[in-house]
């Protein structure tokens, strides 16, 4: 595309939200935690970032209470109710009773049933391209689209995919010693 | 620990580099980006962030380079010609020339294969704690130790792992609307 004379390749650094495409990404994701996590010593399974910050395990923990509070009932309310009536809030806190006792496999089969069911949801309800300009509220942001619901399931489950990574990544901030200057999952260097 | 009066828990911010504890990361890395990355439409797989940056598809090479020239061949060095011999340079750019005309499956059953006769030959090599301290030359960094090359493999893979997840997030920028502001990957907050 040409702005001002100035040619600007978009084409690879964003992308329009598709139905196909966004749940081409969210069916991978309990796959992608689990052969990431699955049978991994505990120590790095509740390694943290210091402070209130979360472990893969809380994460886990949190993913599956999107699954049953947030995405498709947030869709749902969007074509029963439109703007009418605002979206539950979303507990971030949830996962810490919820998983309490649990296990790390125990929990990621949840998700990955969950995260089926979800789809299996999604499907049935033959969104549009008009459906998915549909609008809703939320609570604290306002006015926004089933579109943007839509491509912020997908962005919030690579986000926390990049989150469990950089939290076990950073377990080394001290071991990699020089080679911290290269690695910006540790430096922190903006991405 | 307790320093100056301060109570800081580092028990689940830092970890001490066994060979246990990277090898199980390092032997999840394929699946990990097997599972994410196999199937994708090609738009995701070609993405990238804008300029000279890396899409999903070029960072398999990269890591494929990586099994091929740097890490094992890099520790044989250190346990061969400790500081005498610095390691040869790494080419961060390979992968443009050696991915060319090939598939995203193959580039992933290949980096699956070579990961796994990497992680054999490191078994091979018996290392031992006092092994883990010795010391090579890095041609930029001087002096680094076989645990800093080890722990540094694993946060390398680790740091692909987020980039591959932030560069397909941020293809929806723009589609996520107001809840840009809860999305790190999206908006940059420092994590």
């Amino acid at each position: 595309m040409r702005y001002d004379g100035q040619m600007i390749d978009t084409s690879r650094t964003r992308r329009a939200v598709t139905l196909d495409e966004a749940t081409a990404i969210l069916a991978r994701t309990p796959a992608t935690l689990d052969a990431l996590l699955r049978g991994l010593p505990d120590g790095w399974i509740h390694a943290h970032e210091g402070g209130e910050t979360w472990s893969p395990f809380d994460v886990i923990g949190h993913l599956i209470h999107g699954e049953q509070t947030d995405w498709v009932p947030r869709a749902k309310i969007i074509l029963e109710h439109g703007e009418a009536r605002p979206f539950d809030k979303f507990n971030r806190l949830a996962q810490f009773a919820e998983s309490a006792g649990r296990t790390l496999p125990e929990l990621l089969d949840e998700f990955s049933a969950l995260r089926r069911k979800s789809l299996d949801e999604l499907a049935s309800l033959h969104l549009t391209d008009a459906a998915l300009d549909k609008r809703g509220r939320h609570p604290e942001l306002g006015v926004v689209t089933l579109r943007q619901l839509l491509s912020t399931w997908v962005a919030h489950d690579l986000d926390h995919v990049v989150q469990i990574s950089r939290v076990l990544a950073r377990q080394y901030t001290d071991e990699v010693g020089p080679w911290r200057a290269y690695l910006r999952v540790i430096s922190g260097t903006q991405g």
